[in-house]
């Protein structure tokens, strides 16, 4: 266990993949004593029991936070800031609330509304997988990730202890706000996944050209076969940073286009070395 | 050994990762009995011997072809037809001749110039790997993987030898026109190619912010780490193939940026949809 990080009960509401994740770890760590699992489908909700993410569930995120000393919201973006609305009066004094969406500047518009008397963080773990649901969780998802965390201003009691937890599951606490969290974001993961689906969309049927498709082409969009709700309010709300990133992409394909069509190859290479430094800026492949 | 897939002396020109790994697949296969390494670099032909891709080297091509009954061209696309132009003369009669360029209708424009006793069937083999040269060849490279092949009007023998020695190293022949090649590569393989870099160009320093870069980012830009003089060449030859490609992406992105502009939630939706199901058109992740 790790000091300041221990939690005696934790309602996870939208117990997936990623709740569930969160859970299993933080149980594995001993920082989560009692966790009481939140799922709309009385399915997930047997599952997340099965796989040992939850002592107990609920349909009921009301019931869920009474008595919770710490709240992990991990639903889509937009259906998590109706639910700090709903939890608000029934939030324990002193409770941390934190959530896991891929976008921080809405959910920390909503949880304005939360009484001064809990802690808000917002939570972004850069982790996941392919898969979804609570049976795909694994106690070491988050391992050797980074894990953004967006505090209201004032949380730093709620702010240490979710350093602590974050720490504990084994990914590495970042601090930042929520203004250049979404812009930077909306660079390196929402923009990279408009591409891909747009990618997919334009070939249509030549996805299905098996014969001529390479690991690269599979790699390059692979994402694109991520949740449709999630990404949906992934994009819709970042809309603005990521219309600004696409510009910015916008006008770099736009000198690729016209090195081809002037047939200018020294041009190419310099925009192709240029993507390459780019490239191993990322370090590993 | 399979029947008629048998070549007595190859000459492989250009012995990197692919001209390498044919080689050594073709003689664990038992369908080349000798090979001819070609490179510019010694270092190269060191390690061409030193992996067991060839049995004697040399830096001169004229050399190489003297005696052989295949010639594998595996350089770049612009180099490989300057070399058939250069070859020409010295070619055997009866001698196959193959490239391995990921574009086919330069290859073949330059294969019109060799004599009619030589058959010519280009070939494009959909394996690759991110590491380069021929010390990193494998035998196994092109197993479960598909092999192009654009045969010249009229070389009958050579295809049929081609694609016995095909399927000998583990891979799929599917025979095809250069045209149809070029425009179905163009979409399918150039153009994720072109979008990873640009994606890479556009990004810029924020690729070096590792905190906020997850999976999702490094599978989208992998291909963008590739070699540049190669893709450089691959775009220039296919240059009206890729701006088509281009174009229909542009117009896809549009709709993307129309409904993120316009906050509507459920045209991104259908939007993202088409491309999920387009994605799972191409099978495994």
């Amino acid at each position: 266990m790790v000091d300041g990080a221990s939690f005696e009960r934790a309602a996870v509401i939208g117990i997936g993949l990623i709740g569930g994740s969160f859970a299993l770890a933080g149980r594995e760590a001993g920082v989560l004593r009692e966790v009481v699992g939140v799922a709309r489908s009385e399915r997930t909700l047997r599952d997340a029991i099965r796989v040992g993410a939850a002592h107990r569930t609920t349909t009921d995120p009301l019931e869920a936070v009474r008595g919770a000393d710490l709240v992990y919201i991990a639903t889509p973006v937009i259906a998590s800031a109706r639910i700090i609305e709903q939890i608000a009066p029934a939030l324990e004094d002193g409770c941390t609330v934190t959530d896991a969406g891929s976008t921080k500047r809405e959910i920390m518009a909503a949880a304005e509304a939360l009484p001064d008397s809990v802690g808000f963080v917002g939570g972004h773990p850069m982790a996941g997988s392919e898969q979804a649901g609570v049976g795909a969780a694994q106690a070491d998802l988050f391992h050797g990730s980074s894990y953004l965390l967006t505090p209201m201003p004032g949380a730093d009691e709620a702010l240490a202890r979710m350093r602590a937890v974050v720490r504990a599951i084994g990914a590495r606490p970042v601090v930042v706000s929520a203004e250049v969290h979404d812009s930077l974001v909306a660079r390196t993961s929402h923009l990279p996944h408009l591409l891909a689906a747009a990618l997919c969309g334009a070939l249509g049927d030549a996805c299905e050209e098996r014969e001529f498709i390479g690991s690269g082409l599979r790699d390059t969009t692979r994402i694109a076969a991520g949740p449709v709700d999630v990404w949906r309010e992934i994009l819709m709300t970042n809309a603005d940073e990521v219309l600004r990133a696409l510009d910015g992409f916008l006008d770099e394909v736009g000198s690729y286009r016209q090195a081809l069509a002037e047939g200018d190859g020294d041009a190419l290479t310099q925009l192709l070395e240029d993507a390459r430094r780019s490239r191993e800026g990322m370090g590993d492949p």
